[in-house]
């Protein structure tokens, strides 16, 4: 029975998580959840699956959790806070498998210590290997850990990958759902609305992630983390719209034969192949049925209207800490938006503008990155204060 | 250099062989080539790849042949005639790979034989594997031999199963381009004309195997195939309609992913795969480009107007000689028809009427198929005439 350990419990794929250690009993169990503020869910969670330790973001957390679980029959676990608590959760001694599932900038650190303490990271904050790629692959290389992709189109090139020879693949094509705007005109992407956006066609997931999908920036950090994943060039990944979000991802072969790996756009498929790996077993979900699913539809990205993409390119081209500047540069951004602050195209404008304004360095550090990191965050904050006053939005 | 020999080399997966070789002249040699009637073809082919030794089917061919040749600068190759010709070829001492790209039933022997002497064999005679399935597999397995399928489905299916575990393959899915009639009404069907019916939407192939994929008695052969191949049960194989022959096949795992191989529709990548196994190489044709092709649909098959996929699956079940009786069947109905003698739809039922009609026996060793193959053509021959002068086409 494989121990499991959870940054993020009580986001979107933390809680898909566990409802594939539900469904799973004899080969999963949980000795460790780190959440951030939603105690109710995290509460739940501890009386299902009695995890040894917990952590949550405040004190004020913990003590709100406290007196959830307090009259909880089972034992009361070890509740941790902030991110030392996170790091105790990314390496406690008894997971074998840790589920990286915070979002944006705030999983970095307790996953590297996850890294050098050997485990096998099952990772879904891509913006972990977007800031620090370099340091991360380093680390799980020094440390014999490995990192399992639990985002469902590098998932899928884990998948296809299986089998193949590294030199005897010539690409890697990321597919991308084109989100809630893939056929509206760059007027209406400039007007959309904070509900539009988030209305995303066949994905359930959280907001975050939902806006990157809305403006492509998704497929742009899934690109550098591809990169960071399976060693491929900026030139050797590409990115295909499919819409009915299907076929999770391809590889090209120097034969010209090309693998895919399709499935209902369900997470819990690739969190419970990552969990599993390198075994496969049965599944809860319904099969795809193709004959009855008829049509799948591809077609090239629109950089134009969709110029977040081009810029993930830009930024893994230039490498160094580019990346890192240009993903906090979104982090920013995408809560200004969703803060209402910012119009949905003011986005690619605000990170293009850190972008220019950064001086690159090499990312030889966790300190550097955090700097830079800081650094964008702040840089950000001033462009999308002067956009939101343009706008007329404060 | 791989030593090639090829059985069937003037057809379209023999001359298909060696557009392979002669793009990759450090990769493959040709020691041996097989063929039928056609001199005129195997002439240029021995100016070109100067094989050690040829055979045709007659003294009267080898004569020809010589005729031809006898002017070459190049030394001339030994000259051999009939079945036992087809076998030296298939045993050559120097053939690293024999590929098996006769039609029907006359690669049987030699396939037999190649395998005995532990070679690799691509096989793209698909009969082979259907009338003597148990057979074949077995005498690879005792001999150490190994069957490559160049079949583009087997191909696929054999490059999805790279690097997965057999009892977590949950089933097979054979893609059909559903053929030339794949829209066409019962009535429409039973009227079709040779001309019709050889024009298939997206393969060049040759006559016999354009009506198969008419009639979806391909894709029965195709399952059976499989069976044998990959060992999976007639449950565990699937058929689905796919009419773009994009995707070439794909195999669903006991966790709900799916796997697919895809590329353009050209035997020369299953050819290539097949030769270059276990590495890959680099191919001449034009990658795949999904989002220019923009869309691919799939149906569920229609058992009622293709009712020839319906009876090989009940050969499958049944087991023993009844595929080798079904697929003689076949051969003569398709010949019948190619003929002129006997409508699309009396090849269903010749075929049925065959089947109705054979005491089923386990097919032990090489005689048992063979009576069933002899009896079951001289009984499809009977039922041929029948229809023939029931429909006033003698």
């Amino acid at each position: 029975m494989k121990a499991i350990s959870i940054l993020g419990s009580t986001g979107s794929i933390g809680c898909n998580t566990l409802r594939v250690v539900e469904f799973l009993p004899d080969e999963f169990r949980v000795v460790a959840l780190g959440a951030g503020e939603n105690v109710e869910r995290l509460a739940a969670q501890i009386g299902q699956f009695q995890p040894e330790i917990v952590a949550v973001k405040t004190d004020v957390c913990a003590e709100n959790l406290l007196r959830l679980i307090s009259n909880f029959k089972s034992k009361v676990p070890k509740i941790l806070v902030g991110e030392k608590g996170l790091v105790e959760i990314a390496t406690h001694d008894k997971a074998e498998t840790v589920v990286s599932a915070t979002v944006g900038a705030v999983g970095l650190v307790p996953t590297l210590r996850a890294l050098e303490a050997g485990k096998t990271v099952a990772l879904a904050n891509k913006e972990t290997l977007v800031m620090a790629g370099e340091l991360m692959t380093r680390t799980a290389r020094e440390n014999g850990a490995q990192i399992l992709p639990v985002d469902s189109e590098h998932n899928a090139i884990h998948q296809c990958l299986r089998g193949e020879k590294r030199l005897e693949v010539k690409r890697l094509i990321l597919t991308a759902s084109g989100g809630p705007f893939r056929t509206k005109s760059k007027l209406e992407i400039e007007n959309a609305t904070r509900a539009e956006a988030l209305n995303h066609p066949n994905w359930k997931m959280g907001e975050k992630v939902t806006i990157d999908s809305a403006t492509l920036m998704n497929k742009g950090l899934e690109v550098i983390e591809a990169r960071w994943l399976f060693d491929f060039s900026a030139s050797e990944i590409d990115v295909l719209v499919h819409p009915e979000s299907i076929v999770h991802s391809l590889i090209e072969m120097i034969d010209g034969s090309i693998k895919a790996q399709m499935g209902v756009a369900d997470m819990r498929h690739a969190i419970q192949y990552a969990l599993s790996f390198p075994d496969r077993k049965p599944t809860e979900l319904a099969p795809l049925d193709l004959a009855k699913l008829s049509q799948l539809n591809f077609e090239a990205p629109d950089l134009e209207r969709f110029p977040c993409l081009d810029l993930a390119y830009r930024a893994l081209k230039t490498g160094g800490t580019l990346p890192a500047a240009m993903n906090a540069a979104n982090e920013i951004a995408v809560e200004a938006f969703l803060g209402d602050k910012i119009r949905l195209s003011d986005i690619p404008k605000i990170i293009e503008g850190v972008m220019d304004a950064h001086e690159t360095l090499a990312a030889a550090n966790l300190e550097i990155v955090l700097q830079t990191d800081v650094w964008a965050r702040q840089f950000a904050e001033k462009i999308s204060v002067e956009k939101s006053v343009a706008a007329g939005l404060t």
